[in-house]
Parts: C-alpha cells; sequence; structure tokens
C-alpha cells in the first residue's frame, strides 16, 4: 500500500546506508524501520529527518520517555497509524508500562474533549493567562 | 467573545457553588477559570467533566507535570487557544522550565511533520509493530 | 484582520448583487454576514458556494435545525471560530434552546473523545460493521 | 491490528462484567463491540467512559437519533474509522435513512469546505454574533 | 469496507450514467473511480460533487497541476487515504515527478510542524501582515 | 498574548543575530518576523527551524510560489492564523495575485469537502491506485 517501495540496506546507496547506520547505531537496533526505509528514496530529506528526529528526541530537559509518549498522545490526536504503532514500541522500549499507556490515552481522550468545550463556548481566556511573563 | 457570560461564584446555585468549591480545594487556588465559570451553565456538564478532570489528571501512573504538558501537546496540536494557556500555566506551576517548554514544543512539531511523512508515502506499519502483544 | 475588506452591496457589482439579494430573499434577513462580503471578491465563488449551501441546508431528509447542529458540530471539532458563531446563531434561531446546545457540546466532546480512545488503542472494526449491505 | 486484544466476557473480571452487563441491559444487545473489550484492560477508564456515554448519550433535549448523527459528523471530520463504523450502525439502529445518512455527509463536507473558505480568508465575526446575550 | 457498494455503470441509472460519461469524457479516461461510484448513491449529491471538481480543477488561474497538488497536500494534513491515492496519482498524470513528490511532503510535513509552533506560543501576527489591502 | 515575548535585534545574543543576519540576507528583507523573534528563546531550536525552513522552501523541483501556496494550503486546513497571514504575504510577495488566492482556497475547500467524503463512506482505495510502482 506504501507509495513507494522500502529501499533495503543491501539495495542502498552509501548515501543512504551511511544513515541508517547512523540510526541503527544511536538506537542500538539491528535495523531501520519502514519510515526510513521509504523515505530514503529522497536521501536529502531523509538526512535532514533523522538528523531532526535524533536531535530532538536525543538527551535533553525532558526524559526520553516522556518525549515518547508527547509523540504518542500527538500521533493519536491526528490519527497516524504507522506513528501510534513504531512510537507506542519505542515508548514500551524506554519503560512505559500499560497502567502509563492507559493514562496517556485518558489524558488524550479527556484533552481532545476539553479543547472543544473551549472552543465552542468560544471561552475567554482569563486575564491572568495573558501575561506573557506570567509564569 | 464567549458564547455565553462566566457565571461568578456569588451568582451560582448551590450545585454550581459545590463544585467551584471542590475545584478551589483540591487545586488550592482561591478561584476557578472561566471555562468552569462557563460550563457553570450547564451543572450537571460541570459536574461531569470536572469529576474527569479531577479523575485522570490526579495522582496515577503518570506523573502530574507529564500529563499537563502531554494536555499541552494535544492543545496545540488542535490549536486551542484556551487550553493552551490554562495547562501551559498548569504546567509551570508544576515545575515546567523554559527549556522543558521549549522541547515539548519541539517535539510537538516533529510528530506533525513525521505524522505527514508517514501518512503521505502511505508507510506500511513494520510487522513487527503489530503483534498485539508485543512490547 | 480578514485578508480582504467586505464588499458592500452598494459597492458591488451585478452578478455579486443577484447573489446578495437571493440570499436575502431566501433567508428572509435584511442583509448578508461578512463571509459572502468577502467571498464576494471572486464573484464566481460566491455563486458557487451560496448554490452549494442553498441546496444543501435547506428542506430535504433532515431537519433544518438538525442540519444546523451538525454544522456547529464539524465547525467546533475544527475551531473555525467564524462558522461556530454564524451557525450557532443560526441553530438558535431555528429553535436551538441553551439545554439543546449544552448537550450538543457535550456530543462532540465525547466524540472527539472516543475517537481518540479507538484510534490510539487502534481498535479493530467489529466483523459485523464490516457487511456494506448491513443496516 | 489491535494494541490490546479484546477481553471476551468470560475472560472478564467481575468489575468488568458489571460493566458489559449494564451496556447490554442499557443497549438491549446481547454482547458489546471491541471498543468496549479493549477498554476493560483499564477497568478503571471503562467504567468512567461508559459512564459518560450512557449519561451523554441518553434521553436529554436532543433526540438520540440526531445525538448519534453529531458523533458520526465528529467522526467523519476526525477520521476515526472505529466510530464511523458504530455510530453509522447506532445511528441506523434508531431509524437513519440512506437519505439522511447522505445528507448528513453532505452537510460535514459543506462544513468542512466553508470552515476554511472562512479561516483562509480570516473573516471578521460581524458584530451582531458577538453579543453573548444576543439568541 | 465501503459503508454502500460501488455502483457499476451496468446497473446505473440513466442519471448517474450520464455523470459517468461527463466524467470519463472530461478526463479522457475509460472508467470512474471508486470515489463516483460509492456517491452514486445519491445522484443529487453525485451531480453537485463532480460539478464542483469539474470547475474548481479544470483551468484557471492556477496550473492543473499545482492544484492536484494542493489537494494533495491538503489530504495528507488531513490524512485521507483515498484521495492520497487518487489524487497523486491525478498528479503523476499531470507531470508530478518523484522529485516533486517528495518536496511536496517535505512542504507539508514543515507546515504541519511551523503550524504548532507559532500556535504553541500564540506568536503574535506582525503587524504589518494585518493590513487588509497589505500584498 | 505572544506566551513569550519577542526577542528584538538588539537584545539578542550572537547565535541569535546570526540567524536573523541569515534569516535577513536570504530573504533580502530588513528585519525578521515575529515568529523568529519568539523561537529565538531557544537559540538551538530557532537554528534548527531556519535551517529546515531554508532547506525546504529554497530552489528545489517545485517553484518557489507553488512551495508557498501549498504552505498556505496545509495553514488554512489546520487554522493557523499566523501561517495563514505569513505564508500569504510571502506568496505574494512572490506573485501570487487575488486571482491565484482565489482559487487556491476554492481547491482547499474542496479537497477538506471531498476528504470526508470519502471518509464517511469508508471508500475503498481502487485496486489501480495500490500497486507501489504504479505512476
Amino acid at each position: 500500500m506504501s507509495l513507494m517501495p522500502p529501499i533495503e540496506y543491501d539495495a542502498a546507496s552509501p548515501a543512504v546506508r551511511a544513515v541508517y547506520d547512523d540510526i541503527m547505531a544511536t538506537r542500538r537496533v539491528p535495523s531501520v524501520n519502514n519510515f526510513w526505509k521509504v523515505l530514503a528514496h529522497d536521501p536529502v530529506q531523509l538526512a535532514r529527518v533523522w538528523s531532526q528526529v535524533k536531535d530532538v528526541m536525543g538527551e535533553g530537559a525532558l526524559d526520553p520517555l516522556v518525549k515518547e509518549m508527547i509523540y504518542v498522545a500527538v500521533s493519536v490526536t491526528n490519527n497516524c497509524e504507522y506513528c501510534i504503532h513504531s512510537h507506542t514500541a519505542a515508548a514500551r522500549g524506554k519503560g512505559m508500562t500499560d497502567a502509563m499507556f492507559h493514562e496517556l490515552l485518558a489524558v488524550v481522550a479527556l484533552a481532545n474533549a476539553t479543547n472543544r468545550i473551549a472552543n465552542g463556548y468560544r471561552i475567554d481566556v482569563d486575564d491572568r493567562f495573558r501575561d506573557p511573563l506570567a509564569k
């Protein structure tokens, strides 16, 4: 169903293989997902997207597991089947338990509901939230 | 701009005041946000939504700050102005730093981008993600 | 803030006035909304969109009030501020009470929540729903 | 494909069975849908979501069939495959004819189109829609 | 999986056949897609939607290929599987190369990302963008 | 309303100024938009997002004006007010006429409508679209 077939490692160009190698080394996995194998049809975009993912999802101010769960929350809201599968698996690999996954979906559901309540009534933002320096 | 004016505490019915009181006690705040004051036009819905928020956002398998950030991630994806303001404030109140907020938005942006790459190429879900018992 | 200024009746071309006249006659109102006044910059699109609205929202298998509420439900889900205001007003003009509006938003919120629960768990469609002839 | 397998009645805990029993009794059906069987992995969430659905979708200011059609409208806008199937079936069970379903989708399509026209031109909300007490 | 089976030419009413004939003649194709065959259950809607598509997607101020790519961009953002397939095929038929398709998806991904950055920080629109006559 | 105040050139760090300088040089403009001034609170993200925008929106397989219009199409679909303003202005700067803008919005509206028709009826993708090598 994919609009372009995955490019396997053996059939990949040196530029593509270099990205695959970096993905496998960074994630300590023996192969790359279909996402990267399809993106490989455009080696420049492949390198750019991987670079972003590596930068954004690596060590930082937020825990890597928290980032994966945020990724799942967005993917569920947008209904990206591929991303829900791959990032739920990634989150589990980083320690997400069943109970955490259930709670994650409960928060996502609640936020999607209250987003519409706030938008539907056109509720005015409280003045105290509007000060850009307020924290 | 709100389609219904906020109902202040002094003008609220006993049923509405009971919910306001519980919100203030639970959150240890001296007043409730416009969200609740507008929802108060429908006391049954007010009580139901507050009950859900209290249940879902309270103590559980996930850290309360993590839940607030997931809430922000969904609200940003859906572009709910009210919810972005109120839950960003709530997250800050629970310890979200500037660096964490920047990183949160970077993950949200990345997920929204890659969701479309995966959907646009119609990338097939890898077989290893499809086993319902796989973790 | 509008990217193009509204075109008032007095300044409109005969083709645009003909559409304005039909809108006012059909709806029995003394003027047209900003939506039409901005769309009037493209008289062909103005006529096409009005024709669709007239066809779809007029008498049919569904009650006109039900159609307006469906319109509001979609507009709230997509967060279209303009459409929420205009179609909520239209629904009220056709008999929507406060209680009906609250309930409408409660259904919209619930559907937005459960949409994400179903998508998040990737719940399989029950076999009995898949038969195209099943009713 | 579901991330968690459905929990059948025979394998369910007493708490889960109690919810299943209430669903079957309320809806007068001999079994529950996959939605509930997957949600059953989190009995607390199962009970909460069912309680909401029961409260919101039952008798009220809006006709139950109208509520189901609003549910379908939201689910189509968000593209929730599961919910489109289940709530279209529910709406048919409550009397939605083919003609009504076609018209429902025509309204949903029109609203999704005009939402973008209003947003794309950034059309200003008419002053007369902004009065919170206006009906 | 379709909620209604496609209506083939041989089984179609004269009114439906007239639309099918016009689609085939306009597009110089030997058959019509499933989209039209399902829409044919509502001949009035079939004729209306085809009329819109013919008007909007035909010759105009924008190149037909550009219009198809805009169609793909929207369909990818909304994750409409059917429309991604059909309009990607249409764009290819009008000259879209692999390189153009990759670039299209890169722009779509970027826009989806920066939309959330702008919304997440609630960035104020620059004054110079707000003048309705500014071009 | 912005959650963080814009950082003006004079108050910016050398790292931020370097990005501002590159934006102004690349676009041949005398200042940068609020988008960059707010993103500047996170210099690393500022540099990364600008790098992406520069790479994706520059010369390539698609005309720069076409890319801006695709950007507008996505932003309208998602209802990002900021991005609609800034990218409509950018598209006008690259030659988009009023007639082209009207047509762009007509295509965006049509695609948003037919996306829901296809999803609502769950229309099966035609077999001929499913071959990954078909073009």
